[in-house]
């Protein structure tokens, strides 16, 4: 078998393959070799792919140009989905050239139905009719992902992270034996190697862990598709297009899994932390300055508020770093309203965390943590918690710092 | 009313709009203003667009790096066909930007079905009432030119001069009182205005005369399409994106209409000549000669039989130029097969035509075609005719020449 260390005999595999995997043609053809590797050893593939990377920025810079920051969601989405139309053609030819017999899919052909939340729909269900035909008859279907259709037959793309979603649903949806998210790096490491040159790839991990590493900033797979993975108990296997390897395996808790306490540290660039200073400390504060900014879509994620001594409290919150100075702008307005003593924000923090399902039966790992960070006098200025995960804010400048000191700590390093 | 000549009372239009008219942002942009200007006036509008100029060509170059010379089929229309998408989505932004509300439409979407020939498929039926439903609500329906689906859902592209055709098709089936075809010159015009410097935009042509200009290489309108609005009685206008101007009227024959003998001089210079000669004169030859080519899928255009005196003669006929060397090695073992002497080709001729209507009452055209041809000692090679028309071959060199001569002898230059 070409790439996974599991020798699946005679297995249903759905695999995805990434903008970068597909980038130009030369790629293309290596996609449709490796996938004729694996007919070649007797199992069935069914493929979904993703633009051509640097198309979907393509298409979307037209699509600004005419249609202002925001184009129209439902124009946008025709725009866009045009991407993956280019690629599934492509893929379809390059196999059909090494002698497979290929199919090309649009999500409206295999009703891939999805709610009408065009820019970021969630996909409802898929006929796997055709797709069923096809791979009875040997021949692997191509699947456009990321894109899906509505109940008018509108077209509808699923947002970042899309087609990672696509693949999962579709192999939930066939019953696949596996599938494999098939991208640049060759499994999720403990650690960003860019950071951590001893990283270590892990050979597995749960889809609980691996949702808070891709939640907390780790780019392999998008939530989305680990939730929707877990959910459906769809073994996920994230590894190289490019290089043979086992990669890492995504699934439930293990018996043959190393029981480390921490399994992977993350970290995030893209937030900024707002506080509103000075409130007021009475009864539905918090609704009135996060309502707003919920009405504005701009999703919050960490949420801190402390109780001063005076009947004033102090409340912070984090925000996408894009959303950030639309936050402020609403938020002028509320603390004028709710008579907050000042509204301060700071975009040059970090979020880093460690995570795994051994946390717990363990205690003391949170103080493991902060010493750790204290020893390398890095403040902190959020904390939050989670069963399996531990997150604190940092000032941007200590997260290399910071990852290397818990990376260490934890022993997550590669053994010599 | 923006372009038209004709102050149609809030008339019903289809618009088609090609490569060159919606090229790039700020074009699309234009043509967007251009139809506000329709509407503004009060009229219905449906747009139909081609992809954006050049984005065909890049798409199919990739199918061909991937698949060869000529990629899988249904594979290619899946790729060729995403080019119309990212237009119709451009476009309807465009247009919602201006105030206008404007809703796109995949070839799937309203259900233009095609018959299954990818690549060359031909327009069965369509289902209009999306359309009928966004036109009644003043929404303008901007629709995927080139594209259909088949029974089995699969994606179908119509081949050169494709959106033309979908435009009448959709102008036919909504009952439209005009079918614009918006375009870089700004009318039809009584002979290649680059060869011709005083040549005459016509005001109106009957769609006989269109569809020989068309076929006979005026590269303004494909005859497919013309053809099509002449069995639909569609009025087809052909006029400039670019410019204010009534363009030309193709319709049904006028009583208005300038009585002259001849409407237009038509040349193409994308044709070859194969003789094959010292051929035993006997029944059943041509299909002998004919058979083989046609079982290429290569087209005969003109055919001539010369009978000579020693029971042998001369067969000669036209192919496309990119057709020439498959059809000069297809007859190679024909030849031999059928006895003939010699096999020759010639791909350095010009087919020079005068069209017109006119022609049905007029003896002596001919013979005025030949003598002004003569009097600039250009040699015919081949002679076509039909009940509006007569074509010459010629050689390449006097193409030019040929033109000029018959303009003037049939006056068609623009008075002065």
């Amino acid at each position: 078998m070409g790439g996974g260390a599991v020798a699946l005999a005679m297995a249903l595999i759905v695999q995805k393959y990434g903008g970068t995997s597909v980038g130009d043609v030369d790629k293309i053809q290596g996609v449709a070799a490796r996938v004729a590797r694996y007919k070649k050893d007797g199992h069935h593939v069914a493929v979904v792919v993703s633009a051509m990377s640097g198309e979907t920025n393509r298409l979307m810079s037209l699509g600004q140009q005419i249609g202002g920051e925001k184009p129209l969601p439902r124009e946008l989405d025709v725009l866009l989905s045009s991407g993956e139309q280019v690629t599934i053609a492509l893929l379809s030819m390059a196999l059909t050239k090494l002698g497979l017999t290929a199919k090309s899919f649009l999500g409206d052909q295999i009703e891939v139905r999805t709610d009408s939340a065009h820019g970021k729909a969630r996909i409802e269900r898929m006929d796997t009719q055709k797709l069923r035909d096809c791979l009875e008859l040997g021949t692997v279907p191509v699947v456009a992902g990321f894109q899906g259709v509505n109940a008018h037959g509108d077209i509808t793309t699923l947002g970042r992270g899309g087609s990672d979603t696509s693949a999962v649903a579709l192999a939930a949806a066939l019953q696949a034996d596996e599938c494999e998210i098939c991208t640049d790096v060759d499994g999720v490491y403990t650690a960003d190697p860019r950071i951590i040159n001893n990283a270590r790839r892990l050979g597995q991990v749960t889809f609980e862990e691996m949702l808070e590493l891709a939640s907390l900033g780790s780019k392999v797979l998008h939530p989305r598709s680990v939730e929707f993975a877990g959910r459906y108990l769809v073994p996920l296997r994230v590894l190289s297009t490019f290089e043979d390897g086992p990669g890492t395996l995504i699934t439930m808790e293990m018996d043959n899994m190393e029981q480390a306490v921490v399994s992977g540290i993350a970290h995030a660039l893209d937030e900024a932390k707002i506080t509103v200073s000075g409130v007021p400390d009475i009864p539905g504060i918090a609704s009135k300055i996060l309502g707003p900014i919920g009405r504005k879509n701009i999703e919050v994620d960490m949420i801190l508020q402390n109780t001063g001594a005076d009947g004033l409290t102090d409340f912070t919150f984090t925000v996408k770093r894009q959303d950030f100075a639309d936050a402020l702008t609403t938020l002028e307005s509320v603390a004028t309203a709710i008579d907050a003593r000042e509204v301060n924000g700071d975009d040059a923090i970090a979020k880093v965390s460690i995570v795994g399902v051994g946390m717990r039966s363990h205690a003391g790992v949170a103080t493991r943590m902060f010493d750790a960070l204290a020893a390398e006098n890095i403040n902190i200025q959020m904390i939050s918690t989670s069963e399996i995960k531990i997150s604190v804010v940092v000032a941007e400048r200590y997260m290399e710092l910071a990852v290397r000191a818990l990376h260490a700590e934890f022993g997550l390093q590669e053994d010599n």
